[in-house]
């Protein structure tokens, strides 16, 4: 039997890969299962996405361009330049994805044996990304009792060295939920400046800033136009994950051609999805504030029951739409196991993801879990409940 | 400013790179330019895909399943049984297009520095994902005289090394419409076991065989199970191009589950492409006996008129949408940007692709150009003419 590629034996598997089986377990057991493991929100899709998908006049249902529409492109600038961002349609590939995007980056700024910096804990398929094309990734610890704001530059500039060929930041946080003030991108500017490395932000989560609170992108940075590669997607903005819609930004042309190169061999976007994440730009401003409005609602919700509860600690996010936990225990994994496998309120229990899988250094994590928001207010708190409860009884045991 | 990625650097452009902008030029002057150079079919999609879109509940537009829905894999493995190869819906990873499924296939079987065989010439994207996997492609010439038949068998094992992970072969073949015999299926089997590598064939064009001759592919080869790698698509099939669902299929379990944590970083494939997919599989048999019947129709027209035309050679083919032409002229992508440029019959022109890009061996395939039979019959004798005329004015010049 032929073997399969090194590649293929180290890619990374999901965190919640290993607790899969007992959660369907637990659904086939007649449980019911409250999902606060992934980042797929239960919000709706903006009527105008589907109306326009629902409507296009298609007979045949065809390629599109390579780097997305022409049209699209330069309203997607548009959008940027309501935010304070100025960038035109050509810097902008429309990508299967924030994924694509992120790929396309890692393909472009990096060869094998590169190293990417990338503060921890960290969206766990960067790690997928990265071993995709052989480069390393360089974590750099960031505190829970900081809420995981941005370590010390020194701790940046430690792992700077000649294979580094770029720091990655998402902002605001997958799994922290931190939202970077400007002086700590200021910071990030002048550090890539400094070594001449390119700073890539992944900021899907843009639109999720609370507390009146805003968002500083990288986009705004002023001398960053050649180091600058912004990462975006609809996927969580308009609820719409299932789209597979995104971008990749850069000012830099280099950048441009050879993003342009790979999205080339793979042809194009999705064209229905192209459809909908156009209109859905047309959006009213109401569905924003009702949106940011519900999540900021559910995050103080589930703030307030976590940290009024016995041996739990947890992080307050100012973004996304996920929080840190840690716990009196062990072994977090083995906890989220054991409240598919053997608990139960009213027949209900909860699927959290364990934090281990977000960083990348060992043994990190362990007692941690990351909750995803993404349920309906009583839902979730019969969410926090059940983990409160759950983990007293554990505790017991 | 920081350098790009020696990788992107080499990224291989699209063959018709060069010429897109002389043909938005003839545009722009008014000409009308007939596409023969890219495989995207006028066809009509199944009205069953674009109204099960249509008609689809939807509120919130989630992400599927990573490997595909459970649904849609089960019928997809029905749709293959129907068609002589025997697989489960757990043999099936549902990718974006057949592109993704390329992607996966490369990464899950190769290290950079490895070797991938490819009979010559060849669908120019394979370069790209090879490239991007720092994959070494190593080209078995196949030859115009013979419709470009499979290469002897020693030609390939010529090239066989302790490098060598596969065999990657295109039936019927993009470029060269040519449909592999029962008999060359089986040599290539037995060469593959012979050296224990994989055999992956992109099947993409299955379909589309003509002349009442039958598709014969590699997954219905006996004891190729640990070795064989479908590639496969919707696109083509059901001309939903834009929708960028395909598929990868392995009886081996090692590549599933490999290609599966790929497939895990970038998430889903478009939910709404998927829903459209699975609709297609519904679609009456009196589609497919149609529009086979249209291209063998475009087929037997195209042939007829550049067997006709002096100056001209072309190879038949025997599947597919394409054919290789053989053109009296030093560099054929000279002649085609001439066309765009300099060339019209009643303001009419026509762009090709030069065949240059779809060899990798240095200087071959530069006086042949690869013709889309895409265009409806009367458009397909108009750019089969102003091809002759032009050619005849361009070589008096
Ligand atoms: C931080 C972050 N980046 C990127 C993505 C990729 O999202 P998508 O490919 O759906 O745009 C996600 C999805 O959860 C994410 O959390
Ligand atoms: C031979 C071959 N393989 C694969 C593809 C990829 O097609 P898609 O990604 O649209 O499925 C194409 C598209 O033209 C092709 O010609």
């Amino acid at each position: 039997m032929p073997s399969i590629s090194e590649k293929g034996l180290q890619m990374p598997a999901s965190p919640i890969r290993k607790l899969v089986p007992y959660a369907e377990a637990a659904k086939a057991s007649g449980k019911k299962v409250l999902h606060l493991n992934i980042g797929q929100p239960d919000i709706r899709t903006p009527k105008e996405a589907l109306d326009a998908v629902r409507q296009a006049p298609i007979t045949t249902l065809a390629y599109s361009r390579t780097e997305g529409s022409a049209e699209y492109r330069s309203k997607i600038a548009q959008y940027y330049a309501k935010h304070g961002i100025a960038v035109e349609g050509e810097h902008i590939i429309v990508t299967t994805g924030g994924s694509e995007a992120l790929s396309f980056a890692m393909g472009t700024i990096a060869d094998p044996g590169d190293e990417v910096i990338i503060p921890e804990p960290f969206y766990a398929n960067y790690n997928g990304f990265a071993q995709a094309n052989g480069i390393t990734v360089r974590a750099v610890p960031s505190r829970f009792e900081d809420n995981f704001a941005l370590p010390p530059i020194p701790e940046f500039e430690k792992r700077i060295n000649q294979k580094t060929k770029a720091i990655l930041l998402c902002n605001p946080g997958n799994p922290t939920g931190y939202l970077y003030t400007q002086e700590e991108i200021e910071q990030l500017t002048a550090l890539a400046l400094k070594h001449d490395i390119f700073l890539i932000a992944d900021e899907v989560y843009r639109e999720f800033a609370y507390d009146g609170r805003k968002h500083h992108s990288i986009m705004t940075q002023a001398g960053l136009e050649n180091h600058a590669i912004l990462v975006d997607s609809v996927s969580k903005r308009y609820s719409m994950c299932g789209a597979r819609i995104g971008c990749l930004v850069s000012r830099n042309k280099e950048v441009i051609q050879a993003s342009l190169k790979f999205a080339q061999a793979r042809l194009s976007p999705p064209t229905l999805a192209q459809i909908a994440s156009e209109a859905a730009l047309d959006t009213p401003e109401q569905y924003f504030t009702e949106v940011i409005g519900e999540y900021a609602e559910r995050r103080d919700i589930l703030i307030a029951a976590l940290e009024k509860a016995e041996g739990i600690r947890v992080a307050n996010p100012g973004g996304a739409f996920y929080c840190i936990a840690e716990l009196e225990v062990d072994n977090a994994e083995n906890f989220a196991q054991w409240l598919l496998q053997d608990f139960d309120i009213d027949g209900e229990t909860i699927m959290v993801a364990p934090a281990e899988g977000f960083y990348s250094t060992p043994g990190q994590g362990r007692n941690q879990i990351r909750i995803a928001y993404v349920l309906e207010k009583d839902k979730l708190k019969r969410a926090a409940h059940i983990l409160e409860a759950g983990l007293q009884q554990y505790n017991k045991a």
